[in-house]
């Protein structure tokens, strides 16, 4: 079934990301809705950086929107979903967005494909200076996802998407391309294993929802081709309880909503 | 050369741990010295453990020891270096040790050996509660070790070091048995290979300098034959800087003083 336009307006919302610095239409009750992951992966890549981004499965485009609207990088969104394809380019017609938009194209692929067809698809090789991406997870003792186009966004695709995913990554980053992307922590020994060969000089931060609490989220980084070592970074702690009040800490506010940025050490 | 008891002696000190909880007989200027390292690994065993305890490359005993002197478990330090087993068995002698000692015992083998091989060496199969390593590090960039004996303690013997001391471990613990280890950070994903099949559960805690610092070094259990996930816990501060002056933090002084444990989760 194709939606239509009037179908997806009457299903979605339109939502502002960066206290209104850009905006995304999005599925209000179903599909994959963007949040704290997206925009702490966007934090990943250096604030003014320049060239171009590609966004691995990006939903209606909320972490490569995240990029673009602050810096001059040309951005790349790739998604499989075609309804949420739809949403991206949505997204990118909203008048709050004109000002980066020409920056930004969609397209309609599966990041799983290798080969000639994964070029012919739109996944120029050895093509973009960053390579981000949020890959979807669903393990055994989760929730279940509670309709089919969010069991899309959430589905493992198998053992091996990790493996797949990176491989699609390494091969259009440029040399010395970074690849960011946000997981959960019980995927980082596949992460690490699809890297090695691809990208090196890993960079780890665990994300904590509180100083006690064990990790929900890691973000990493790495280089394309680069042979320096693995480095853990300090913990990145989410909330604070002062008062019995549980609140973002001032780091976390700030990366969520663009003002600051997950540097490499 | 085989050292004497007059060679060792003139040679050696003997320090305290743990405030005085425990002693050890170490080389005074060549050789691995205990350290901090050995007293956090030792931080990782429950504080009222019972049963068996392997300590691999246990040096001059240091964190078995550390956990002997606090609990009633059985220790059995397994070594290669015959000068660093006489230092062990010369620590079992002392006096101070006195009220912990006839439960440890030194046997002097490589911890690298299989099959029967190892089984002859005294690596009994699943026979250990606990078994614990601080593997020897030497990667291109360290510092040289100055000296051969302290070369030994820290060469890297080859790219599968994790994957020979993991398996070790794995063939000695009992089923449910709980591994161990600290190492540097850029060997996390040879360990996580390595405990693949053999240990699940994993949980890492990244040890870092001071807060803003990256991680020097990462303190990972795990439990034989588990299928749990992997979890990151919160890291490790080992500093402060107040008033101008680097500081033990109060859980770092806890931890490497035995009176603090770093739990599984």
């Amino acid at each position: 079934m194709v939606e239509t336009d009037d179908m997806i307006s009457s299903k979605a919302s339109i939502d502002a990301f960066h206290k209104g610095a850009f905006y995304l239409k999005q599925p209000k009750e179903s599909g994959h809705r963007a949040g704290i992951d997206a925009m702490l992966l966007a934090s990943l890549v250096p604030e003014n950086t320049v060239g171009r981004l590609a966004d691995l499965g990006a939903g209606a485009g909320a972490a490569g929107l995240a990029v673009a609207y602050r810096s001059e990088i040309n951005v790349t969104l790739f998604e499989t979903s075609s309804i949420m394809v739809e949403y991206a380019r949505h997204s990118l017609r909203l008048g709050q967005n004109s000002k980066f938009a020409q920056r930004c194209n969609v397209i309609e692929a599966d990041v799983e494909l290798s080969g000639q067809a994964r070029v012919t698809a739109g996944f120029e090789d050895n093509a973009f200076d960053h390579v981000i991406m949020n890959p979807p997870f669903n393990e055994a003792g989760d929730r279940k996802a509670p309709d089919a186009l969010k069991a899309q966004a959430h589905a493992m695709s198998g053992d091996d998407l990790f493996d797949k995913w990176i491989k699609t990554a390494a091969a259009i980053s440029k040399p010395q391309g970074q690849l960011s992307l946000i997981a959960r922590p019980s995927s980082l020994q596949k992460i690490l294993t699809a890297c090695e060969g691809r990208f090196g000089g890993i960079e780890i931060t665990s994300v904590l929802p509180s100083q006690d609490e064990n990790a929900i989220r890691i973000l990493l980084t790495g280089i394309k081709g680069s042979k320096a070592r693995l480095e853990m970074r300090p913990c990145l702690v989410m909330h604070s309880d002062e008062d019995g009040t549980r609140r973002y800490t001032a780091i976390a506010d700030d990366l969520i909503n663009g003002r600051a940025f997950l540097h490499r050490s």
